[in-house]
């Protein structure tokens, strides 16, 4: 790696996104031939012994208790933001005005004039964006998007997909900052319905172009919790209410033509990540669980599917890793991720997904929330 | 059988129902202990030649071409319309006028208004009536029902149902009768979507309250068939105009506060007859496929499903057949279903699904047609 | 079917196999276009009372409580012999030489003698023999045949074969016959290692061709049954001697080069009836297993395994039944098995498996014996 | 980790497992609290040059290219060897023997002569010592000892265990050093079916005492590869003999009373990495299969079997990693033995599996080819 140009990367939060992105830089270097070297340089966090500790753990070189400090440091090129939607777009734009290169978690922001602002922001900078739908790194989802451009499904009919946990099936789970809209700006349906959204159009090429949503919050209130930085926390006596939805249902038409039907929430019982899409086509079909994210399942029609264990030399990204049958975890997809950014960083080309994509993500969200307050009624997305 | 009561059964259609129909006729007996001897004494059909020819194969004693003879006979108590839903109503409401016990196949009928005659019919008169939804008759799902009546499943949150087919996602594939409004009344709504809306209702106890649906035809026009009678048929360069929907969408809610998703499509390449129905309560889930129909999965929480293989001797309907793991196929349902309405008739009570059952589903797809020419707007379905 | 032949049956047994075929016998006309009509004329069983019932039920015209008179009627010109192994040898020789068919119930008979008696007396009769391994008419048995057949597999490496059953396993079970050497010869190994043996042989077209075996009965007393007609039957506080092994293991060669597997056990806790077999050859693989009966899971190398449906019009069998995605259950393989019968008599070929089939498993169950009794050397299986 | 006791590694290899160990010692410490801070000193390599650049990449400080000299620094702690199994015995000796502590890649040596050497070494040294059969540190194996343990599963009656592979069904795959005898020391026996005996042994508690074994190589005869250091090389025209097995069967009895069984194989064509174990007890039943490694299934008897994702905080050792249903993958069983290595230092305890379990592995190794060589005879396993 000596003789490779070395890249400065400052890293913003350190909670279950940042653990992840940290495993990611730290790694990718020693699978992917890359034309640039990350360095880990700063870690950004508001408690200064808390950072310094996760710092220690994670690997990174130095930490900063202001985010504004860590964005013009002469030693950070990239600026990875791993904190909740509320500060997304202050960041970001702050970031890519000092000529920084951003990638930002996902959902892009927590309203669609945020994250407007925040392509405008990307379109006048120099530096390159991405916003982080780590799902698209999933080999069997980058496979089945292949599958799709090659034509093995043909006119496409149908997609239908769903991103279903659990977590906060117990009412006496606690009011953790994901279930307060003035921090999370969304709930199932930002959180993990925007997962789906994006999956959707990058698996199928094709936009998602009206909606009519369904959305619900079953448990009103909940137990304060003593701290929300986490899924966790100490509770109290006290509760307050919860201020996003539990659940949303939309059903839909895509650019191309097919019926689209979502479904995100956390009251699915038994469900722990089960991030699902099925695609039928005039010729084939494909589907796709998370919880068992090596295989996808493919029918050229005729009485079955094929489970394609995605572990091959030739899918996407698989290469890099162990030999076929030795599966791959969650925190790949990141690695396959920070890969493609820094492809993207170095040939000063746009990675995807874009700030813009992220946008038209949100204007489907915004959408979807704007036909379960008008009776279902079918909502057109905004154009990008 | 010899010292039972005998009640004779007159059957009308033997197209792929009349022969499944007609295996339940003539097995139920070697199985179950009955209240009554079913005689197969009278097939109805329009021709002559074919109908005595089924009759023969099928094991009915007498033929009929003209049904209205048919539900006049002396030897007939029980009349089992097995025809296309454009006739189900005439025959419906003149068999019962003529005192006889009538179970009719789903849907209920072409619209509202016909199925009301029937309800209305079913009322005044002294015979039984029952809608063959036979899915309720699967042992897995008489099982998921079981699960929620006894608490496993707590307080519902999701109802989550599709009905997948492909036989018709070729564009080629004739104009055959159920791609016909006039004589199906409608596409998958009716003939696929009608099983899961009542799946789901009897699953959980709860009624469809309104909806929010999409529909489509993909596929406007199709080569006219030779002969429409079956599911295949002789195909002509002539093409005629698609009349029924291909696929239908709908979100909804239910009467105890779930959300719940439908969708019923004939486009879903690779899936065969993939009726499934997943739902979601605060402590547990069942999830069922009638590809694998011998099978339901249950969680409790935790971390997992538990793939129940339906073969158990205390399982619903199963101790009549075999040891376990010798599972059951698609016919059985229908054995059972003439079971319980044999039961039903002996004991002068109401078969269920009653022809009030019938109704209330015919009054959701007509919620769903609504909402679908009205902007998928959230149309509350009909009282019954 | 009135200007068909018509055929007399003549059934002896009515319980788990009586029950079974009397469902084909009933059937079989309804669904396949035979060249004979069979008739249920007369059943078999030792008490005049309970056959009567069991005729009565099963649609047998007439009784006998003495298989010698029914093997005699000249109303009576196949033979299905459905009682433990104990009695197939002396029956079917008697059948065979009255000039009648018989098809026997697996295993063949008790001991590699009794079998080659019953094969002498098919050579030398006019009748034709056949002995019932129904799983051979599973579909997907079936159609993992045609898939070797057509060289999808290339050369065979592997066999691996397991039938896993668990209703033995708790001690307390009583003393069935099928537990008594006496009465059923073998226990696990011939009951339904004689399965997976024919299975093996019939899938790959090869011969088990030399054996090491391991046997083991875990639990050597039970309680005394009050009557061993069945699985099930009551209790006594008496124990008697469990006279056959609960499960037997055995590793071999098949003539075509191939490595094999086998194990047979009642003591598999949670499987329930999982006939199962995977083939390895050069080119692909196939996995069944019976608790998906409808299921065959192929691999033409690549990363996958595709899910068959077994359930499509070209499939062997299956297009006398529903349309695709509408599955057979456990009997349906009877069925099968009767038309093949029915089509061998009318034609005057010999059936498959014939008697010289079941001889053959015969001694592969004879090698194994050897083998476990003699340190589990590799011994050779007697040739036919 | 600055305050830590910092211990210094020493690695041999930088092959496939040289890449996965790396992986573990770079990430171990962002996940676990570890009582030890590995140092990632140095590694071991024949060429200079490739050495250096391998330690570049995956993060190495310092190369050596002759183990005696890694061996003998003071910088280095601990000794990871990576090697093919003809070095094992010679370089752990002599890294025992300079008071190192060491962990050997499996299997433990080449022949139960070298083992011998192996365990005496470490009985008489003060390091600690480990073998790395990692597939013990699965978290659905770990929870399926724990399982055991709990006496969920009763008396066990059955293990059927299997590990499968693909990747030299084709002729034309050349010859590696896997496939040569004074390299690899055994074939599919020894480099597969070492781990599937000691995952067996592990998940019940109890030891292998005697086989049955079948063995075999199919293709005899492969192209030689250009250079044998992976799993791949380049192809000459020229052949050599394959001087291993290509698969090994055995059968056997456990010292609780099971029966057992295994198979080993790299033939099965499309099965890539099934590593898979089933047990049955006289209560409850495991199964588990690599390819799916997430998943645990269980049955308490009934009619099925739960699928258990582990992915549960209190499921072994993922409570270090992310939430519920974001899977691990394979190289997280190499962190997990890290981990469990180096809390053993730190604690003075013996590590699990030690090279005493390694050596008892061999010893059913070499029972099975004592067995496969007269005649299949059973062979008791010699006594530790």
């Amino acid at each position: 790696m000596s003789d490779k140009t070395t890249i400065g990367v400052g890293m913003i939060g350190y909670a279950f996104m940042g653990r992840v992105h940290s495993q990611a830089w730290r790694n990718v270097g020693a699978f992917f031939d890359l034309p640039l070297a990350p360095r880990m340089a700063v870690l950004g966090g508001r408690s200064k012994e808390h950072t310094a500790a996760a710092a220690a753990r994670l690997g990174w070189a130095d930490v900063e208790t202001d985010w504004r400090e860590l964005v013009r440091r002469d030693d950070v090129q990239i600026v990875d933001i791993c904190t909740p939607g509320d500060s997304h777009a202050e960041i970001a734009v702050a970031a890519l005005r000092a000529g920084k290169h951003v990638i930002c978690e996902k959902p892009l922001a927590n309203t669609v004039a945020e994250a407007e602002a925040m392509v405008a922001a990307a379109a006048s900078a120099p530096g390159r964006s991405m916003v982080a739908f780590n799902y698209r790194r999933v080999p069997a989802v980058a496979l089945a998007r292949r599958y799709v451009q090659e034509g093995r499904l043909g006119e496409i009919r149908h997609v239908r997909a769903q991103y279903l946990q659990d977590w906060i099936v117990d009412p006496e789970f606690p009011l953790v900052w994901r279930l307060q809209k003035d921090k999370a700006g969304a709930g199932a349906l930002g959180d993990i319905g925007s997962h789906i959204v994006d999956a959707a159009e990058f698996v199928t090429g094709q936009h998602v172009v009206g909606v009519s949503g369904l959305m619900e919050t079953f448990v009103k209130e909940r137990p304060l919790a003593g701290e929300s930085a986490g899924l966790g926390g100490c509770r109290t006596e006290e509760r307050g209410a919860v201020t996003v939805d539990d659940a949303a249902l939309f059903i839909g038409r895509m650019s191309g033509g097919a019926l689209a039907s979502f479904e995100a929430t956390r009251f699915a019982t038994g469900r722990k990540n089960a991030m699902r899409i099925e695609i039928n086509g005039q010729l084939g079909s494909l589907a796709f669980d998370f919880e068992s994210m090596n295989e996808l399942w493919f029918s050229a029609g005729g009485g079955g599917f094929e489970r394609i264990l995605v572990t091959e030399p030739d899918h996407p990204y698989v290469g890099a890793w162990w030999p076929p049958g030795h599966g791959l975890g969650y925190e790949h997809t990141f690695t396959h991720e920070i890969k493609d950014f820094l492809e993207a960083v170095a040939t000063g080309t746009d990675p995807e997904p874009s700030f813009a994509d992220g946008l038209r993500v949100q204007r489907v969200l915004a959408a979807v929330e704007a036909s379960a307050a008008d009776g279902s009624r079918y909502t057109t997305v905004e154009d990008s």
